[in-house]
């Protein structure tokens, strides 16, 4: 065995179907976001003024000063990490706060935080589906990969159903026994194409046949709902749903993951997640950013409906541009290139001609022939920070003869 | 299917058996370490000047005032979070910064961070075990759970031998297909016992079986070696290890973990590995701070005498009073109890009547019979609080009868 050829074998594999990745090295200059200097690969100094256009940081609020300053103060009151596990001296108070503001913006009666949204979502899935004995799990066929890989790990019998297609749901759900214990779990909105599953109608199936409902918010908490509580408070169904997931990472601006549900089913992941149990848990200024993030967001809606608008605006121009936004019915505006090789040259040029940053999504990420690039307008995107994408946009397009409607 | 009643009877069952877990609420203070504040369970207020004896900021970093000036300046620069995954807007400097520090330190071409040391071992173990084809790992019967849960979930052959015995290990070895690739997984430093792996003689039988090697040098890195790379560094032996895993959340008092190696490997892990790849970024300001405590640690060779200096007085100190210290050849001090439920009363009243935190370790974190209070002195616990501590616990023992030796 010749280790070194079979990793250079497999990554030259990805690298001829161009699936090899790079990464953008930024620096996102606070107090001026969507700004940040990048660092190209080769030794050249940092090129500065490069506008972010596919953070997932939604709302800005990684620069909130009033996140920066609890961040601050909690560093100097506690130090640097929290020194432990959550079981071994790393509980601290930090963190039984959020807890306790996390379950109150689901209404819910408990929360656990986890070191990130992946591990929430993980370590979760398999503790629930390894720790209920015959338990089924239903997974949308669109859900994220940590969900895909709690699924597997747990070892649990699975369906994968047609995304958000209920017929589908419905069709293996009643052909399973009726007394075996059963999970549904999807996203409320999903990431690259901006669409929502249809909630209400999800945790009806969920009631006729006795099933545990799990719904990933990722993309959704801090922006929908009047209090930020994700798509399932804004249609009046949090109590409806068994266990709520999220992340602290996107439009809260910090790092981290969680969920809420019943005393119980906490109690019980919090006892059995392996994922939970053995790792150190996040530092007291992660806890304390992500608390006041929370508590800014439960009130501020204004910022909500302007990022709504934001998003209804770019939108609007790229469409009377004549560029092929895809169908998205949230703030995430994915816009079709059709090819990988086009889509990297747009990305390329974007970064090189205008000092634009957006990331190329391909297969795997999305079907091959829907390659896109995928923007996110915050509400730090202004008008004329707009315009200028447009024009950078008009003009890449027109190099590499890619078509705009009429 | 009745969900509430199936979590409520899991919970009652481990209930009955005393390992139902409490957190105990703290609250570090920093510039006073290794003193914090107390939340009790019951509404009361704080219980002020706790001295913490079971923290894995094993050297005190977390308070270091250089590594918190770093971490506030990347606050005020950067902003609280990544803002994305690694590949979509994530990079910061600060992360490649940090990347080069740790492949430097560990002599290797390359390094890779992720979110925790748990989120490393997890997902790098999963990504060869998974994606080398036929690949078999062999690991040690007390490896940690992420090793662990990262082995099963690769669903690759493996063989468990025997704690450091390295007559079980070249058996298994020599049983399987010679052409098979092979991983021997281990750890250097094994924290509830405190003994450490025969590295020189696992790296033989690794050459004589052509198989890689992962060492997991969670407890180690920062604190041995002439610059905190580990014991490997110690012992000579870096550059004949293929993969060295490191968390930056004990010694480097922080969060996150990582792993160096060749190119090639790191590539791999890079490119394929789900952990790494569909999870936010570390913030800035982590990696900034890890990077600062790396580096100071490299030259700070004081501490670690001082450290290991601690542990030797505090060992000394102990076994003079007649308590059971365990055999331990480093930095942990674990005092034997051998009793879940005494174990749980020493703690108890450690806490109540000298405001002493210390943490049980019972089954099955350890085997049935050697339960124990695990100490873990820093460079910041002085004579006098080791004196305490000692009074402390001579009262305890004789509260509950516990033997001592003349
Ligand atoms: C739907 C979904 N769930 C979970 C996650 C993971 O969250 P985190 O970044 O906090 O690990 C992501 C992306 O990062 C996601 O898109
Ligand atoms: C041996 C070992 N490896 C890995 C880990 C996980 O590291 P982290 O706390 O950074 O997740 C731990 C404990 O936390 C450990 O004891």
């Amino acid at each position: 065995m010749d280790y070194v050829r079979y990793f250079q074998d497999r990554l030259n594999d990805i690298k001829d179907e161009g699936r090899y990745r790079i990464f953008a090295e930024l620096e996102r200059q606070r107090g001026q976001f969507p700004t940040a200097h990048y660092y190209p690969e080769t030794e050249e100094p940092a090129v500065e003024g490069v506008t972010v256009w596919c953070s997932n940081d939604y709302l800005g609020m990684g620069q909130n000063s009033r996140v920066i300053d609890v961040m601050k103060e909690a560093l100097d009151k506690c130090g640097a990490g929290a020194g432990g596990t959550r079981n071994i001296a790393g509980t601290n108070h930090y963190h039984a706060l959020l807890e306790a503001e996390l379950a109150g913006l689901h209404n819910k009666e408990s929360s656990l935080l986890f070191t990130s949204g992946y591990v929430a979502n993980m370590t979760t899935l398999m503790t629930l589906g390894h720790g209920i004995e015959g338990c089924i799990l239903y997974s949308d066929a669109l859900n994220h990969n940590s969900m895909i890989e709690g699924i597997r790990h747990s070892r649990a019998e699975k369906r994968i159903w047609k995304h958000n297609d209920l017929k589908d749901l419905e069709r293996l759900l009643a052909a399973d026994d009726p007394d075996a214990p059963k999970i549904i779990i999807f996203e409320s909105v999903y990431s690259m194409d901006g669409d929502i599953a249809p909630i209400r109608e999800i945790i009806d199936l969920a009631k006729k046949y006795n099933a545990l409902t799990f719904l990933d918010e990722v993309h959704a908490v801090g922006m929908y709902g009047p209090h930020g509580g994700g798509v399932a408070e804004r249609e009046g169904l949090m109590d409806e749903i068994d266990i709520i997931q999220g992340t602290l990472a996107k439009a809260f601006g910090v790092i981290g993951g969680y969920i809420a549900a019943s005393r119980e089913i906490i109690d019980f992941v919090r006892s059995f997640g392996k994922g939970f149990i053995f790792t150190t848990a996040l530092p007291p200024s992660i806890a304390a950013g992500a608390l006041e993030s929370v508590r800014i967001l439960k009130q501020d809606d204004l910022i909500r409906q302007r990022h709504q608008e934001r998003a209804r605006t770019l939108k609007e121009k790229l469409r009377r541009a004549g560029f092929p936004v895809m169908p998205s019915v949230c703030h995430i505006v994915p816009v079709e290139v059709g090819d990988p090789v086009a889509c990297k040259q747009v990305t390329d040029l974007l970064m090189e001609k205008h000092k634009i940053y957006v990331q190329p999504i391909n297969y795997p990420t999305v079907p091959r022939g829907t390659e896109r690039i995928r923007l996110t307008p915050s509400p730090l995107h202004d008008d004329a920070t707009m315009d200028r994408l447009i024009e950078a946009l008009k003009d890449v397009w027109d190099i590499l003869s890619l078509t705009r409607a009429a």
